[in-house]
């Protein structure tokens, strides 16, 4: 086994192409055995193995800089750059990171989680290495799905122009997380698959010659002729149109080809790009067969590829998905616009019954908010699905072209609070803060899958403007469903639990924390009141001062940044209606991210707990009893 | 003349080419007329008034869907559809909208202030239409600027795999608001240079039979490549490739010409893209000659074309840009990077001098971005100068590539407050609401143009991640420069007036209004200390618990969003300390979006005035004084 002595990847400069052709095989090996276990984004690692290792034979990390998009295809880097028996703790709670990690390792030079970042980051480090009088390459590696986000766009167009040295190499693997869309992924299956393309250049120039010398009139563009045509026969005119120099198709699972084409591209002078063609999944039957599945997945059985589903309730996307659904046949108004997560969405049962009313835009959360503005404003129902930490791409469009129009697009916010394993960079932690001061919108979150569904409803029958529903990345509750679905009168909070004295405002998956909170506070004798805050945007102005006036102290518990969120709101209520005597004590996420482990783990991290929350009010219930105390002293 | 009897654009259909003619001569007079006493963009419009008539002559708006992209080349179009007699109220406040403006014609059906956000529209209401059966065309007008911008390319992508029926017109003027840059901007120039690609068909389809038949091997290669000639032959392959027909170039200043292609164009069936190219300020010389100074004009003088300048301090952005000089000289490491905006972001004299260190990427905000973050963890100091508006597109870029790799970016963030005559699309107004909750990033605001200058040499000493200084869109007040820079204390406030009882805290423009109340308000026997809130983040808690503790009552002065800025912060400081008796009153902008006028209307608007402060702090008194009174009573 050559695998466990690669300590560094300056070790694999001795090796032949055949014992670099081994050491991928034990690396598949490793991939497929230790992610049987813990889980992991197999697929798209399977399909880089030979790239990596190619990319770690013709150059030399860290002094050289790669750049993963997206970074969970950085599980191969990871084992060659010494962390490989760091692999058992992998998306575990203070274990080995999914996505490429500065504190890990030298060799991570550019963190991402959210997709086609990389251009823009091998773009600085090209200007910055020029303008140091440095010479080290810089190398971005990016899926075709990631190409399709608008910021590889404009880095693209950038590079293009300024012709800086670097290499892009596009990972194609015809379709990253969802089947891919787009004229772009149009264009590279045209490229993979016209075998006209891959013909060999002298074939191309025999024929030129065929071609009688012309004189006269036609003289020039007969010329002009020749050159077009050496230029179209090679494949990546639209790359080499904007200034790259395009080298490919190569297969990216022949190691030999990978290592001739990097170093081909490491003498061009300017940006180049290189066009593998790899298959997600590689190796492992399961996951080639079906690599949207094995995208990223839960530990499973190597033999059979029968994956351990986790027993427990659905999720709440599920039930979002299904109700959607309902909701689709009652009203053909309603389209679902998604940025390539349909299946992450839920919307795969919409799109199977209602094709035509199913938009996946690819990676472009820009372009799917601006297009939900349209199509409300010529009167259909848009759904964004979303997840909430891919919708901080479309900020300025929700800012400009929803809200500022008063569209009637409604937003199905998925994955809003902590997400678990894929960490820090999926957080949905920011989005009611990024939200809730933007005019015209309405935010909403249920305490339970029963409300999402009335929640879906509200929404549906709301006509004066954008409207959002958020819901936790966890499994709901069980509780039954209403056959019929009622909107929820706007701005109304619901008491869940009746008590004197205390209250806690939640919202979401909050509520059945400050229940336990409030059960466990009532066998101590604190008597607490629970609010279920559903909409946090408007908030309910009378149940605010209702509490207020009975002199209820008041803990606003949320799973999202405290800075700027609910409880922040809550607070500028009372501060605009000149309440100035309230007391609310905020129990949210502090100022920092906060890295990758279970939902749980990330709550414990923050402070989120049973426990916290009844030391909270108890501290309140001591503030209060010092302070009568004080009074009765100095009165 | 014709012009003053167009009230309705149908009366265009029975003019003939000639008069059609006489009206783009009247309409450009018009507009050279009118501006020179309001101002406003001139030079775009007059770059459009053919392809607007052309437009309007071939088409039937309002059922035909016409988009301007950025919408501030509406105004021909506002001409012909009954608004002429309103371009004296142009961009004043309740006046004539300087964009395009729903609330002002059914004409008007999508607004823009932010670029490249036309594509997404047309697509969705392409969409929609197909959805509704209804066969209404759908026509965008985009300029080569905007097409740079990522979401353009993301909608382009979308629109050519669809294949959706609509009509995309690239107003190609060579230039948008700043030079152009970027590989497609090299393209389109290679068009519209090449004389090569103006050729007509014909030529080619002569030159193609000349090629003798080929038998055997080559035969079909041959074929294959008189396909490909034939397509090679017209420009536009790139957008081609993408899944348009492409038509063009066409002078866009033929109006004959123009309604040809356009009918030409309205024959196909899925998206053509027609490349229009004009002349930015065509028909009126001063504009011609530097289409850039003419974009968005002050008013003139016509005959000679000089510009009438307003009196007054110089602007915030000068004296930003004149300090990076002198910083850039003592400093090699600081890049300046911008999008598209090196004129309004006062950085042209640092481009000048430090050629290589000045990146323009074009209209590519989230890009801007993560280069930032790039350039910044490769050791440079990179200024990310941004509008404040504009930074709205790299939301994502800000908190996942720049605060979450904790990057050592400088964000000089211009136009922040209200901006005036640009109106509601372009306040600066939620900066702080959008990057405060934020981890890791510090934010500044300075109370004059000397403290700017001490917070720029701030930010470049500081050293531990992202920090912005934000400006306003006003002239400076005017006050002694000193001649040494020297770094304020991370999260230290600053006590401008002393006071008692009563506190103003206040950021940027907002302390002098503070001043100017605390002096009114002595002359009235009420002591009023006024803070300068220089940081936005951290805040002084020093200084606000010493507040809360001496019994202040306090008043948050912001012209920012009223939800989720310093006011809401302060709030949360305290109830995070767990103060809860601090009497803390909110003074910013209400949950609306607040539309043109001149800055000092927009602060009426919405009570940022003399009045409105010193009648809060007597509010403030007048409730003291009842409590206070109550307390006896009841005591």
């Amino acid at each position: 086994m050559l695998l466990p002595n690669i300590k560094h990847p300056n070790q694999l400069k001795n090796l032949s192409v055949d014992e670099l052709e081994d050491l991928a095989v034990q690396i598949r090996q490793f991939l497929i055995e230790k992610l049987s276990v813990t889980g992991g984004h197999l697929a798209p690692n399977l399909g880089v193995v030979e790239l990596t290792l190619a990319l770690h034979y013709c150059f030399d990390s860290p002094r050289d800089k790669m750049i993963f998009d997206v970074g969970h295809q950085a599980y191969v880097h990871k084992i060659l750059t010494g962390r490989m028996d760091k692999f058992d703790t992998l998306r575990k709670y203070k274990g080995l990171c999914g996505f490429v990690k500065r504190a890990e390792s030298e060799h991570d030079v550019w963190e991402a989680g959210h997709s086609s970042t990389s251009l823009s980051a091998a773009m600085g480090m090209a200007m910055a290495r020029d303008l140091k009088g440095d010479d080290n390459r810089v190398i971005a590696l990016i899926g075709d799905g990631a190409l399709t986000g608008g910021m590889a766009f404009e880095a693209l167009n950038h590079i293009g122009h300024e012709r800086k040295k670097l290499m892009v190499i596009l990972n194609d693997n015809e379709m990253s997380i969802a089947p891919n869309v787009g004229a772009m992924h149009n264009y590279l299956s045209k490229i993979r698959s016209d075998r006209y393309y891959l013909r060999a250049k002298d074939e191309v120039e025999m024929l030129l010659k065929k071609i009688p010398a012309i004189g006269g009139k036609l003289a020039k563009t007969a010329e002009k002729m020749k050159d077009s045509l050496k230029y179209m026969m090679v494949p990546g005119v639209l790359f080499e149109e904007l200034g790259f120099t395009y080298l490919g198709p190569v297969d990216g699972h022949d190691l030999g080809k990978l290592i001739d084409t990097l170093q081909q591209a490491d003498n061009v002078d300017g940006p180049v790009l290189i066009h593998a063609v790899t298959t997600k999944g590689k190796g492992y039957r399961p996951a080639e067969s079906d690599s949207h599945k094995w995208h990223g997945i839960t530990p499973y059985k190597i033999e059979s590829g029968q994956v351990l589903k986790a027993v427990g309730n659905p999720m709440y996307t599920e039930v979002f998905g299904q109700t959607l659904v309902e909701l689709g046949e009652q009203d053909e108004r309603i389209v679902a616009v998604t940025p390539a997560m349909p299946g992450g969405s839920g919307l795969i049962p919409f799109g199977k019954k209602f094709p035509d009313r199913m938009i996946d835009v690819g990676i472009a959360e820009q372009h799917a908010a601006t297009l939900c503005a349209a199509l409300a404003m010529e009167g259909l129902k848009p759904v964004f699905a979303v997840y909430s930490t891919f919708m901080q791409r479309a900020y300025d469009q929700i800012v400009h072209d929803i809200c500022r129009h008063n569209a009637n697009v409604m937003f199905a916010i998925d994955r809003a609070g902590f997400v678990g394993a894929d960490g820090e960079t999926h957080q949905g932690v920011y989005d009611v803060a990024f939200m809730r001061h933007i005019p015209n919108i309405v935010i909403m979150m249920p305490k339970d899958e029963n409300e999402l569904r009335h929640m879906m409803k509200t929404a549906l029958d709301y006509n004066d403007g954008p409207i959002a529903y958020r819901y936790p990345r966890n499994n709901v509750r069980g509780v039954p469903l209403d056959p019929e679905l009622v909107p929820i009168p706007i701005g109304t909070w619901e008491t869940v639990r009746r008590g004197e004295g205390y209250a806690i405002l939640a919202a979401g998956p909050m509520v059945q924390l400050a229940e336990e909170a409030a059960d466990q506070l009532k066998r101590e004798g604190i008597s607490v009141e629970v609010v279920n805050a559903r909409f946090l945007k408007p908030l309910d102005g009378d149940m605010l001062k209702k509490l207020a006036a009975s002199g209820t102290s008041m803990v606003v518990l949320e799973e999202t940044s405290q800075a700027g969120s609910l409880g922040s709101s809550v607070l500028e209520y009372f501060a605009e209606q000149g309440i100035h005597d309230a007391v609310v004590s905020l129990m949210g996420i502090e100022d920092r991210f906060i890295e990758h482990g279970s939902i749980q783990e990330q709550r414990e991290e923050v402070g989120l707990t049973l426990e916290a929350v009844c030391s909270e009010i108890r501290s309140l219930k001591s503030a209060r009893t010092a302070a009568l105390g004080k009074r009765s002293f100095t009165s």
